[in-house]
């Protein structure tokens, strides 16, 4: 489970990002009923406030954990990023996470085996 | 347009990568309308094989314009980079882009002005 990478003992923190980041993108999270279920209830949430909210809860909630492995990247490499910082680079990595989610669900036949999460 | 900044005249390869991701990210192409489409559009295109190829045939060729602007980055900074390394750079950016845009037309308004696209 790729929450499972976030909280390994025996790994650095960049080893447990690229972990998550790996596991968010092969089975079970890439899974071509699971996506077209989160594609209906996407196009749903712009015109539904109550679908709306979950879903800024769960982006939310998905972006503080992907922020806070950051931080511990960053901090375990003698950076010491300031808030805006650390917001930037968690925005980027979900959208990126998301957007290769989406094709590895969608059309996963045309990468080759581990090249999304390469 | 998003296209119209690929082929700006006085820019140089990198203004015009990033000309290209601010206008994917910022109106008319953030719209939460087209967003519920797309959205229902790709929920059904895990079931619908024409569906599913015309999303294919989008992807790759919105795919194919990132991999010749960043090609073009590229050579400007006198790298060289093999076809693979440039498929990389071109999915990840198409990627980031698409989850980023995806941000930006569900829950805008948790964003600052310009921050997507920063």
């Amino acid at each position: 489970q790729a929450k499972a990478a976030l909280v390994m003992d025996d790994a650095s923190p960049r080893q447990r990002l690229a972990a998550f980041v790996t596991a968010n993108l092969n089975a079970p999270i890439i899974d071509a009923r699971v996506f077209s279920l989160w594609a209906t209830f996407l196009g749903r949430a712009g015109a539904d406030p109550a679908l709306a909210r979950a879903h800024r809860d769960g982006y939310l909630g998905f972006r503080n954990e992907v922020e806070a492995v950051v931080a511990e990247v960053l901090a375990a490499e003698q950076h010491k990023p300031d808030a805006g910082e650390l917001r930037h680079h968690a925005i980027a990595i979900n959208a990126i996470i998301d957007g290769l989610w989406i094709e590895g669900c969608l059309a996963g036949e045309m990468f080759s085996p581990g090249e999304l999460a390469a």
